[in-house]
């Protein structure tokens, strides 16, 4: 067959052609990809019989007739975990389901973004999101992040710096609980502040809650959008790191306001109903038991993770330990371009999250990078961390010896 | 909570909000919905739990780590299917797996549409497709279809008229394979005459084949992709039609050189694995026998419509006996207007798809309906219909009595 040119057909801006994929990395310490060993497999085939038995017939029906917002007793088991978990008070009306979270960027950038308009963003944030203003023209403001999450004096001077402009934004996009990628949880006293300037300023919240399940300790502050009294606050949470990511099923808490606006433009006949039945079979008798038996897993795997960078890297590794979760943001000595890293390490298999892709600020995130630690087997994690240090001194000089035993003195 | 005022915030042409949803209605004759007497619950069970046991540990990867282009054994039942039944030489590598058709619509019209393109369609077509023009800014030409499908010669002129205007239309959008909502097959010297004006034009063709498992005779002309031989054809198809809706799982077969830009696009962490691994699990040992009984299922359904309609109806309600199909595209008198018969029969219960909303000349469209006729059952179908009759009777003045026995002579 001919290949017809298409070329000239293509819009303006059309990001460049898709490679064919060539199987997954060796070592794959990218994507929010979880613990094969994890995955509750034996009472998710229980669900799947139950809840095909029960409801099966009604597969027949777009969204299994339960309307746009998706299957009720998902968005009914939701309710109630929001409240117990997050202290929101909301009800199954509320919620919309959705094709995991990246459906709900999409429908919040869709109701809320025009190519041109301005978001605040956490300086180091998530890519995919980044990806998504880059794509579609809009401008993000990163605002720098510390151990407490998003810096509220920043905030407050860029507010008033966009105003100075007389620029409006968007909304300010944050992920306070187990912030992506620093890991970080925001105190209560910087949520409240954040609130205040959000309202003061009429900038809706955007809180992205992907992680606030995996938190070691199990205890977590509140969500802005159960301390929120403005109505201003858009709410957004998934199973992909509670469950399984395969599984596409997230969701959106908004004021309905707004969430009908999200609504309008959902024009998909819905998000898949097996999914959402299968979850909502599942989670109502054993979410509460699999996720902290989840955490234990992956806090051991951190801390092979963080064994294995201690024992390569020594101090030419720095991090925090963080309070959940299933990334690590390493800062590698300045001489590193994580960029370039991230290309010889593929090369021998190993993959990384270049700190770059991960920050409105590429000087700042030039030496940094993300490890996720969920799937690969502490064997996959040790090997691929030796192999990764190999390659960082041979490319870069550091670190200096194959290993190190000056370990840091502190972390938190 | 305060209402926080969004409208300010809002980009312009954003769509009104969606309403609060209120059920389904009584009698529901629209939307794609499947007989639920025919989803093969018991066989999905077995598939659910063999693959889940088999495979379910990989869920905890994105896609189950198979790339992209999703879940390969599907991908690869596709290839095979394809080839039986549509003519298509193509290997899984030529296959996009996506949430629903709609999301296929999304991917190529991203791939291809600007705001302010143009492209042809049949005249009378699917509405989703229809309010994705109109919300995108893209302008649609309309074809008359007849009952042979899209017209060849007026495409011809159209082409022509376009060229004249320096307009190269960015595709030529069929459903050539049980048209909606006219239900025509296109004859294999139409598909022809279509292929060759579409490469002498340097026009791709968009193939939407989603309703050609219904045949009521099991045979159907190759797809338009088989015969074309210039790499310009794309093909779209789905599993809502012959297996269950709420299962969002369509396909995508494309030349590389544009799947590959498709690819690009899908920036969704893929669409649900659980539902293509059951799905995969259930095609290759039961789709060949599954399909047939739904045929006939489907068909009996469509003549007790017809006969309720030559009941309630008489001469007044036009139709063709379609070769396939969920759907029947009915003309009724010219004074009726079938949006205000749509509000009126809603109130009432009785939920159809007017005319205009399927149609890009809503004065053709006018007095036409669409009535699907998979989902109500048989005694739905007929008390639907009564009422709908009296409905029409009561605003416009026909059907003239309530029990019409003037037959059409014709039908084909």
């Amino acid at each position: 067959m001919a290949d017809f040119d298409f070329t000239p057909l293509l819009p303006p801006g059309s990001p460049p052609p898709a490679a064919k994929w060539t199987g997954s990395p060796r070592y794959n310490f990218t994507g929010g990809n979880n613990d094969p060993a994890q995955v509750p497999v034996e009472a998710l085939r229980v669900a799947a019989d139950a809840v095909l038995r029960r409801e099966g017939a009604s597969l027949a029906y777009y969204g299994v007739a339960h309307g746009p917002q998706g299957y009720r007793p998902l968005r009914e088991f939701l309710a109630a975990k929001l409240k117990r978990d997050a202290g929101i008070g909301c009800t199954a009306d509320d919620i919309l389901l959705v094709s995991g979270s990246l459906q709900a960027f999409d429908l919040i950038n869709g109701a809320l973004l025009a190519p041109g308009d301005t978001v605040i963003v956490e300086r180091d944030t998530y890519q995919g999101m980044l990806n998504r203003y880059a794509r579609s023209g809009v401008n993000a403001v990163g605002v720098p992040v510390d151990r407490d999450g998003l810096q509220i004096d920043s905030l407050a001077d860029t507010l008033a710096a966009l105003r100075a402009k007389n620029i409006r934004p968007k909304y300010i996009y944050t992920i306070p609980t187990v912030q992506n990628p620093t890991g970080t949880i925001m105190p209560m006293d910087r949520r409240t502040k954040l609130l205040e300037l959000a309202r003061s300023y009429g900038v809706p919240v955007f809180e992205d809650d992907c992680y606030s399940d995996l938190i070691w300790s199990g205890e977590r502050p509140p969500a802005l959008y159960a301390m929120d009294t403005t109505g201003g606050v858009i709410h957004i949470g998934s199973f992909s790191k509670s469950i399984a990511p395969a599984l596409r099923v997230g969701f959106i808490v908004a004021p309905w306001p707004i969430l009908s606006r999200m609504i309008a433009l959902k024009v998909d006949a819905g998000s898949g109903a097996l999914e959402q039945m299968v979850l909502a079979e599942y989670c109502a008798p054993h979410f509460a038991a699999h996720v902290p038996a989840l955490r234990r897993g992956l806090r051991k795997k951190l801390e092979t993770l963080m064994a294995a960078l201690d024992e390569q890297f020594g101090t030419a590794a720095e991090f925090d330990d963080p309070p959940g979760g299933i990334f690590l943001w390493v800062k590698l000595p300045d001489q590193v371009d994580t960029m370039r890293l991230y290309q010889s390490a593929l090369a021998a298999g190993v993959a990384i999250n270049p700190g770059p892709e991960w920050s409105t600020d590429a000087t700042h995130a030039r030496s940094r990078m993300r490890l996720c630690f969920a799937s690969p087997t502490e064997d996959e994690i040790r090997e691929g961390i030796a192999i990764l240090a190999d390659i960082c001194r041979k490319d870069f000089g550091v670190p200096e010896r194959s290993a190190n035993i000056e370990l840091r003195a502190e972390r938190r």
